[in-house]
């Protein structure tokens, strides 16, 4: 495909930032949660450098907190989840499939305890808010479920904890990872966390007055300039190296958590009260694909996205790209298990890939020579 | 805002026409549904005069079906609309507004009854299908929910039926308006239903076979050559001159239907079971904002689609654009009712626009001068 035109209106919804990311030059969105995302701004190849070398600032405002507060908000949460949330605490984020009475995946967001009775749930691209709300209807739950007022800003890269100490504090380098501190800017609290969607590390703030975006955005740069800073957006390059999955790519409501490895994040034996884990306990170690790493020698075309061997569909590839950095092409797909049993690669397009674990072990396949 | 790329990738996902699309040389999309809509082809206006004068070829696969079935199926779409449905025979098309608890837009889909207990919701830009999840379980109903495999063809024009008819037979102009017929294209019946997101008259064809969609779109290009048949999609400049309205554009959750005038798709008196009743009842004449028609004379430049009256804010821009025929700069605007009722006009960007009821009537706008 050649490239085309984001045709945008207000049902592709700007961000309090938007001036900004276009005054910095954003080249290439694209649309999450019905608002704009930027994805590139010099190259794919120049941000994904920076970003590992520098630090970058990212628009992130299309992470939609989705609050959920009242007497019954903890008990929706775990319903959504199988991922046994009763030990958070508060200003704690955690990583959590939530899945449907089916254990489909409904979205993979990062559920944050902003206080007792009152949680976030920082999403991916899917209405989740709609999800909720039919529940909490349909079970007569005591709960308010909204589209908060909140448009996170991710500062990332190895020196973004430089960046943001200088703009919120000496109290940024003593938050741990996936905790969070209230912090001032310009007088206003607000929350900053150790997070963000990239393993370079890094900070996301989560402002709630649209009114200092901007001068949020302009202190970051004026603070940063001797630190390289950049405006980008999450990086295709390193977040497929870094093995960060992304919902609606490598998986869908059509995939179970098993399925994609986030086995870690189900708590099978706990007594929760979780509406998907009756079906999660029934799939578990009976689900017929998993998500794979595939890595080859040379860019590879799939066509129509297809892995075949003998004739037969094995797999789907669900995302992809060259790595300057390993001079690897690399895909993850979404595999036959009945495949993966018996092989350890895969033949696309004349070329050989070798099927690996995620995340990529980058020590072991330069190995491999 | 300059032109910015799209950045395309399976969470955008593709449809069974996308390589029709690319080939026919589309320049613009927008994501919709997490699904690629084309948004122009040659340019908007010239895309708009093939579409009023002779036939286009619309891929809206995007227009998901989510499809609802079993024994409470009724029930379900009941509770989810404001509108009666009780009447709805099968084949038949209504357009109707999905609207929650506190009356808020969810949707403004089109519902079809595609058979007895079997419903389809060919939904505008938002998650439907975990809303009616989410309601079905909390209130334990018997149905099953899914989004069908159905990829929808528009054929839109004054020349669209002429085209349809060769292509399905002569039962096709005996379809009357959201009325279908089960039709063979080489030998697999789909359903054809007079309908389409324009004025211009046409159809759509509900593709259920992904096998089917190259040649169907080959087909409709090969008997049309002489009507002159071009790839098309949803025209900016056609949808607003016939006051179409776009859910996430004009309307969002944040607004009611009486604000957006559907009240002719509300039933309040009806004796149906439906969750946002109570509070449209209550809401009715109460609601603070109206969507208008904006007339002007010349291009107008909202500063962040701001409509002000003496220093305060009376109204927001939703959808604007320049009218080729008619030559007037037309805008849907959502303006205060207090402001409304004593103001015919407003004043932006130093210019003044006439406020009109929408649809736009333009005999009436013409003959102001």
């Amino acid at each position: 495909m050649t490239d085309k035109i984001l045709s945008i209106s207000r049902r592709t919804r700007s961000t309090p930032f938007t001036r900004r990311v276009e005054a910095a030059g954003v080249k290439g969105y694209t649309v999450y949660n019905h608002m704009l995302l930027p994805t590139f701004f010099d190259s794919k190849e120049a941000d994904y450098w920076s970003l590992c070398n520098d630090v970058q600032v990212w628009d992130v405002s299309c992470e939609r907190q989705i609050e959920v507060f009242g007497p019954d908000s903890e008990r929706l949460i775990q319903l959504m989840t199988p991922r046994d949330i009763s030990r958070a605490v508060v200003g704690q984020g955690l990583y959590a499939p939530l899945c449907d009475e089916n254990g489909g995946l409904v979205n993979d967001p990062v559920l944050i305890k902003f206080a007792d009775y009152d949680w976030w749930i920082s999403i991916a691209d899917s209405d989740v808010r709609l999800w909720a709300r039919g529940l909490a209807h349909g079970l007569g739950l005591d709960v308010t479920i909204r589209e908060a007022a909140i448009w996170p800003l991710a500062v990332q890269g190895p020196k973004a904890e430089q960046l943001v100490t200088r703009v919120f504090g000496d109290e940024v380098p003593g938050i741990r990872f996936f905790r969070s501190k209230m912090l001032e800017f310009q007088g206003k609290a607000m929350m900053v966390m150790r997070s963000g969607y990239s393993k370079q590390g890094g900070f996301e703030i989560y402002l709630n007055d649209p009114d200092l975006a901007e001068p949020l955005w302009d202190e970051l740069f004026d603070r940063g300039q001797d630190l390289n800073v950049r405006a980008g957006g999450p990086n295709l390059i390193e977040r497929i190296e870094s093995g960060l999955l992304s919902y609606g790519n490598d998986m869908t409501y059509q995939h179970n958590p098993f399925e994609c490895g986030l086995d870690a994040f189900i708590d099978l034996d706990a007594d929760i009260e979780s509406m998907s884990l009756p079906a999660l306990r029934q799939i578990r170690g009976k689900h017929e694909n998993q998500l794979v790493g595939l890595v080859f020698d040379e860019a590879v075309n799939f066509v129509e996205f297809a892995v075949s061997a003998d004739g037969r569909k094995v797999g789907d590839v669900r995302s992809q790209v060259w790595s300057p950095r390993y001079q690897r092409y690399l895909a993850m797909a979404m595999m036959r298990r009945d495949y993966l049993r018996e092989h350890k690669s895969v033949k696309v397009d004349g070329k050989i890939g070798n099927i690996v674990d995620l995340p990529f072990d980058f020590d072991a396949i330069l190995k491999e020579g």
